[in-house]
């Protein structure tokens, strides 16, 4: 077991979950490589195999227009949301890259005030250790529910 | 504080949960030790010191009757779980064994899609190291609520 | 990245929300340095600046009188919570002060077995080492909703 390397993961998922639940989605990209992917799927799709997602991003750049689209809709910020991750489960990486999953679940704290569970998964992570830091090579969202209407519009 | 064994134990929490969460309940009963105790109590009968649980067993052969049990009725599948779990606290054990404590929350996600807030409580466990990494000696499951219908059925 | 420090405020945020949760109200003030400042406040509120709280004690002997309004209410025992805590996100403290956010989601309890999601947030402490341990010179409590009716009443 590395030490140093779980809590280096455990932090780069502490950043990447604050930057959501403090409405920092401009820094939102930055946690991933110039090319990293991003995808949002339900736990029965992937466990069928089904390869495409509710979102999915194969750039930064896609991330980026992603956010753009979400300020101009304006509907995220009448909202806010609160994370609670796990501890990452670290597993052998392929070609210097690190595996993790880390459970998620997710709060949804509405403008009246209103606290409900909004969404509950895994984390199926590729890191990577780049100049400047751990970014993501991949980050595959699983969601336990297949409910998914607003959740389109949240990065997660 | 020794960072490893704390380390070691958070490991083994979320390969645990895991492996709950992921419905390989067949990989359930490799968690405990061959004459592993489990036990799922009510806080409140845990603090008037009331000896039986709403779930008893004293074996990893017991566990493994359990499983099966599980699969026959069929019960289970119909439901995904998501366990989050907190960094455990590590105390002085007996005997060569460890003493830790784990708070935990879980979320039941219905086949329809529905999330609900299912069950909260605390593990108190105690755990040896084996060839072959960390097992459970003993895990009590204290529940925070004594509404337990459903509960009977499902690995906590 | 200082491995033992993060790990040592992992700690010490796992046995205050232990403390809270066991109703172990008494031994909530010993968290705090000796002029230590508690203070519970709406993300909102945090966000404009206004400097009042709903809580604001700026010493252990203040928290101790609360400790006792709250027995002599008897309102707390009525029902009980669980905190769940993410890892701390560390950072450069200020004149020997370690400056920490911490995430976190509040089940509640009632006495009759149901359970709900009661209040999501964020920590945000400094920390010093003294005597005896890691103690919060300053904890802000940062309330994602800002329903706060029995709030008033609960350490968080």
């Amino acid at each position: 077991m590395n030490i140093e390397l779980t809590l280096k993961i455990q932090d780069l998922n502490a950043r990447y979950v604050q930057a959501i639940d403090d409405d920092k989605l401009e820094a939102w990209p930055d946690f991933f490589t110039e090319n990293g992917r991003y995808r949002i799927a339900t736990a029965e799709n992937v466990e069928r195999g089904l390869p495409l997602g509710m979102i999915y991003a194969t750039s930064r750049a896609m991330l980026r227009d992603r956010v753009r689209s979400l300020r101009d809709a304006n509907v995220y910020e009448a909202q806010r949301y609160r994370h609670i991750v796990s501890v990452p489960l670290v597993e052998a990486g392929e070609g210097g890259a690190i595996a993790a999953q880390t459970s998620f679940i997710v709060a949804r704290i509405m403008h009246t005030g209103e606290t409900a569970l909004f969404a509950t998964g895994r984390y199926r992570d590729r890191i990577v250790f780049e100049e400047g830091g751990a970014r993501f090579a991949e980050k595959l969202v699983i969601l336990d529910s297949r409910l998914i209407d607003t959740l389109l519009a949240i990065p997660l």
